[in-house]
């Protein structure tokens, strides 16, 4: 059932292709471009929940084009995710490798959630933003309490 | 005119808006930020460099997504060069904002080549995309020689 929404989401473009072009040089230039999408994803991403809760004046405009980006980078960690990865300046768990399926899933359900908040961002309404905000950050802590250090 | 362009690019929507939401909350996550968004950048348009100069096998669909990537990315660094971060973990020289009016041209030319590059990346040309290459590359070249410390 979870590769079917693998494969379904892969089929769908929520998870980018890997073509050959994908490689990373060396393992380090893999864990620090995906920390860096992680950077990138979680500042756009806060901007939006930010506004969502009001904690910073809501602005339409402003939500949309963070959750647009911040859904665009969902996409971009998981292909640098790659065997020889799991050591180094990294909080990757071993379990990311050991059992990889979940793990993929639970980026999959990360992606899934994130595209209903861009969805949700282009209605301008904040309560429809704050209502779909929620279940991404339960999607990323759910995957760093399973596969991130500590 | 050099304001004038800067201006039809914001107004094209090129720069991203800035509003009330876009800060960060310390320097040193300013900083952070923007070090990751060029790493991931570098890592797309690297990406599309080694497909049209045959460094890895041409594949259509790849140029177009990294290309696509690279300019949602080339748009983000700059809201993050603000006051109080030229110092810390950066390679960003004090010329940033004693001349900001050419640095911000100097990425204004960057993202209006990187413009250029992601519709020749979507005709699957590899001969129109290699030479939409090499601008982004000088722009990119030129920024670093005048602002980024060795």
């Amino acid at each position: 059932m979870k590769k079917m929404i693998l494969a379904a989401l892969a089929a769908s473009g929520l998870i980018a292709s890997l073509p050959a072009s994908a490689q990373f040089a060396k393992p380090e230039d893999a864990v620090k471009y995906r920390k860096a999408t992680f950077n990138v994803l979680a500042t756009h991403f806060g901007r939006v929940g930010a506004m969502a809760n009001g904690r910073v004046p809501f602005d339409a405009k402003a939500v949309a084009e963070n959750a647009e980006i911040a859904t665009t980078l969902s996409k971009l960690p998981y292909a640098a995710f790659i065997e020889g990865t799991d050591k180094g300046d990294t909080k990757a768990k071993s379990e990311i490798w050991t059992d990889n399926e979940k793990f993929r899933a639970a980026a999959a359900k990360m992606q899934e959630e994130m595209v209903k908040l861009n969805v949700a961002a282009k209605t301008g309404n904040q309560d429809t933003i704050k209502a779909a905000f929620g279940p991404v950050g339960q999607a990323c802590k759910s995957c760093h309490d399973n596969f991130r250090k500590e």
